[in-house]
């Protein structure tokens, strides 16, 4: 099957090219291993980001690519395709620089966004915890003004990157209750009283460390407050329908990697004399993976393409997410029903992904939340 | 909600909303009282054909607007929007001068086809037989050779535009069983031995006039062929990919009318002392509406759009015929249910939409044929 | 395909099979025609009430047949089947008699339960207005105390048998705001002041009339008030799970002619040269099918076992209302597309069918309802 | 939530108590350890074989309870609430019994089944190959006659109890091609010539062994040869029915846990100020999860009533496995969604039972086989 890529330039295609080789290469050939022993393959994080891909939709002026997002996302998608927890790796730390790039003090960018697209520096986000999931305005943790700066204390959860991030965007309570009261801070992972908890247990892409991160009276100077004081979900806000879509991104990779492998086995799979792919039961559920796939990709990309144009897209964003991780869960399943008991044993990378695929439907605001956006734009 | 459009020129805006005023005040409110009389609206379509809607993706040379695919499926999913029978009469008249203007003789061009574009000429595709439907390939009309010409004899149904036609394009076998053996022919309704049956009470779409018609003995000149002997069904199949991406079109257009109805019903409806709009019950419902008609419409305009390009879209146009007309299925059924008894009578045209909604899953290749398509390009 | 049916006596048996005599020589045959016409079957109604259909599952001193409701709801199946109008005006009947023979005076039962049960006089519910539907408890018909009784004025809506009815249950405002300030009366439909406007014009059973009714000022001496003053609620609550499982026999009954038809014509229509039962893309259509009508049938007959045994059912019942007639929805539409074109046109019952399947999922409390009280029993 | 259980006796009553008790303190507590490590807990299928569980419904004269299918089906289901695995061992270990007890030389059965049905002698049935999955028929494995006996060679897989069973019933070519050439025996797992393979990597019910079998010139004496010969897939298919309904009360055991657990979640869990049990978007998910278990549990009850009564349900006992099975996956995976990251890790159970889930979908025959199985009984 041949998927369409809309590139703006041969220099899009060539790199394209590129990423189509390491997501075939490089990830998807180490991936089961890396995810069995819950391994975060950092250096092919940094391979990706020296090659430009972390940074493609940023300005120049800090190192970025100046492309499209549309044209990341279809990137990401491709890294999806070969492993999971590396393109959301990619993804997560553009999420983080994409904050900065928006809301940092010039000082703040210029020391810590040429490394950071570069892969050189890991970031990652501190927002949920543990009694505010779906509800980040109802946040704890605080920053109270020390002379020069802030004293941050509070136990953030569910922090991607976790225990490899070299910086972390910790936000704070400031000011009053609610989502008005609350700053973002740029915080070294090395700092006195950063402590990463144990990674979680997650049903999969365990090569993506996720965890607990405290802090404990953690000192930060006024230069590190990333956006305005008590404007922190501002910040958080600006970079949602980013989220929304790398997430978007993550999914319609992933199914189409399910997509391929079970069509593939159906065609070679014999059973009373013919290949499985002949009989109608398995072609015609290949067929509505096929269209699902089909549907989420061309949302996704005529999503991106109004961000790209400065459209607002939020409700749309948040369409791309649902559908598209919807779309996930439901391909990868399948597939795995397509190879029957070879599908659910670790030979093949199925049951993985359907593992994989369940938490595209979760983070990033779980498709409850987004379903909740979609209607208040009605 | 504001649905984000693609045009291409100042000229497509403009001409876009000439299209919408027309479909909100000369369509939407004519259409119940039409097709609860089944009474086809000839003059709106003539209409729509002077105003160059018809032609619009058509070469400048046979009267045509030289302009995309993309932009022509977006006024033709903007009158489904106000009335799927008018949609669709325009679409399958394009469908009809698609296939004249790529396989016709000139002669035979220049006579037909600007009048056809202008809608003052309306076409017929005569295909399906009793026991032809699906397969195509085991049609029986006959054309047998008689000087100077051919005589054709036999029964044809589920014509459209059927009594309303002024020609019809017929498909005959002409040579030896199978889909190889099958030519087309262009024939005049007044011709002696046409003859058009009562129309089919259909459940709805009732406007629009779906009939048998009958050959017996028809005459026609050997110019009247549209395309070689014996390759009629490659110009069937040179517009399979239009007729499919069409009914997509109109089936994103109903669905948009049965949401934004739905929608703006839930927000004034009150019960137990709020807008039922604010019950997640129903919110969640039309988000999940709305998330299936933007994903529907991404796919066709992508698709769209690749058939611009000139690209193979044979699989991707199935899978926008079946996504979107399932979509439009289950979206105008759970708009009833958001309605409520409201929604179950014809003081509102949802009970109507749904009706029509079921028979865009079954025209132009059923959704079970779309899916072995798809399932082929595997 | 056998039903395996569950009788405890050969009495019950036996009366099935007249039962089912009915449904497949009397009541199928005219169905189409009656529903044609929106003429309601008065007397098919009544030759049922005769036979001891309407009055099964009542005790014997009402003239009932005192048999268990699981018998009676197998009854309502089989008539849905040939015809849904008569299954649900049977059921509709039988609720109307629920009611007054739990809640109403001895006089009163007296002289009303007998002929009602017959079937010779008909009787109807007033419950909704225009703006309480899904809120009944903002009801604003009121019932003002006069000398001796009771005078009643306001306007019910979605009132089924209007017309047709020889009595009406009313339900009133006699106290307070809520449901708790709410009575019920019995009012003759020859009263003066009652008002019956002209039917609603459905999508389907139009042959069961549906209507507001309009009383102005009507008078009602106090014997006719049915269960206590103010708790007209109560009234209404003890036949919910009635109503809810009366409804979901009918869509069983529904579904399961849908599934026949579909699955009949599936085997003689002939496509590239087979049965297209034979292809595994209709084949596990129909199968699908088959299944949630045997998941839907047994819960209703579990329901319905519970219920005789005298054990709380509601959220049971809610269950059975709300996933049989979506099971009914969906199956109906999958036979129309088995039928294709066949199928959306008068000459098979399957387009009526799907329209009938629509009003299952909004009468006796829209599934959405369902939805919150099944939510409410967790 | 309370499940309405269908028993015909106070001893009945008495035992399922002490199931339930068993289920939920000795099975839940370690259910996940157990799986962590992949340790097949054969203490507890003992334990219940004491019992009397699994001879529940076989007759007294092999030890055997003689009680009724559908009983012993709530005690599988019941089961299944606690921990899969155990339930599965313990409906795989009576299914193998019933093949023996059905088909074998009262020599064998008097030397085995006492020991099988108390869960001292554990057996497993070794039927599929690598190359015949779904299509039994084509397998390879043989057994040659030798003198007094036979010699069996070939490799089994998917033999669930793999390695932990003290004796195979084998199923070997003996004669022609195809179904009708197959012959079962009872091997001994401690003969020389049987080798068991390392066990698969399961994506779940890794406390549950399942392996290739080796079979290498394995020695049968002619008595050990169970049902005819060549008869052997009659042996199979005998027990196909009671392999379908045991698996369909794992699944519905397996999904009442999820509801019960997201449920008791959902109403503890709090954002935006309330428990998101109160929200409908919640709400409803769990209400939907309910309505279809509750008809997978009727549908599963009716259908091995029927059994117990003696008549035939292929075609049911398929749309039970079909629907109960499905009804289990999605049943989990929203489960998880409701728990939202914390059912995305081990320190729930969610995301092991949504693992679990997929495995009931394939074995005993995938859903597709299923749904073609019901299909030739419409």
């Amino acid at each position: 099957m041949t998927i369409h890529r809309h590139f703006d330039s041969a220099e899009q295609a060539e790199l394209f090219d590129v990423v189509t080789r390491i997501s075939e290469k490089e990830l998807a050939p180490v991936a089961a291993d890396h995810e069995a022993r819950a391994d975060y393959p950092r250096h092919l994080v940094t391979r990706l980001g020296e090659l430009g891909v972390i940074g493609l939709a940023f300005p120049q002026r800090w190192g970025g690519g100046g492309q499209s997002v549309a044209f990341f996302l279809q990137v990401v998608e491709e890294l999806a395709r070969g492993w999971l927890a590396v393109a959301e790796s990619v993804h997560l730390q553009a999420l983080t620089c994409r904050g900065l790039a928006r809301h940092g003090k010039d000082e703040l960018r210029e020391a810590y966004l040429p490394a950071m697209l570069e892969g050189r520096l890991l970031g990652a986000n501190c927002m949920s915890e543990a009694e505010a999931g779906s509800d980040l305005g109802a946040m704890t943790t605080a920053a109270s003004p020390v002379d020069g700066g802030y004293r941050i204390s509070g136990l953030k959860t569910w922090v991607s990157h976790a225990g490899a991030a070299d910086v972390y965007l910790v936000y704070c309570r400031t000011g009053g209750a609610g989502p008005g009261g609350i700053s973002c801070f740029l915080v070294e992972a090395g700092q006195e009283g950063v402590q990463v908890h144990p990674p979680f247990a997650k049903m999969g892409v365990c090569a993506l460390p996720t965890a607990p991160v405290a802090f404990d009276g953690v000192r930060v100077p006024a230069v590190r407050m990333v956006g305005g004081r008590n404007r922190g979900m501002l910040v958080a806000a600006s970079v949602f329908d980013h989220g929304r879509l790398g997430i978007a991104a993550c999914a319609v990779g992933l199914a189409q990697a399910a997509l391929d492998h079970a069509s593939d086995y159906a065609k070679q799979r014999r059973q009373f004399g013919s290949p499985i792919a002949s009989f109608q039961g398995v072609a015609f559920l290949l067929a509505d993976m096929a269209t699902q796939i089909a549907a989420a990709r061309a949302l996704l990309l005529t999503t991106a393409r109004l961000m790209d144009e400065g459209r607002p897209v939020s409700a749309e964003a948040a369409k791309c997410k649902l559908f598209a991780t919807d779309t996930a869960m439901r391909v990868t399943t399948d597939a795995v029903q397509i190879l029957g008991g070879s599908g659910y044993v670790r030979d093949h990378p199925t049951e993985r992904w359907m593992r994989e695929a369940k938490l595209l439907q979760i983070i990033e605001g779980t498709n409850q939340i987004q379903r909740a956006t979609i209607a208040q734009s009605l």
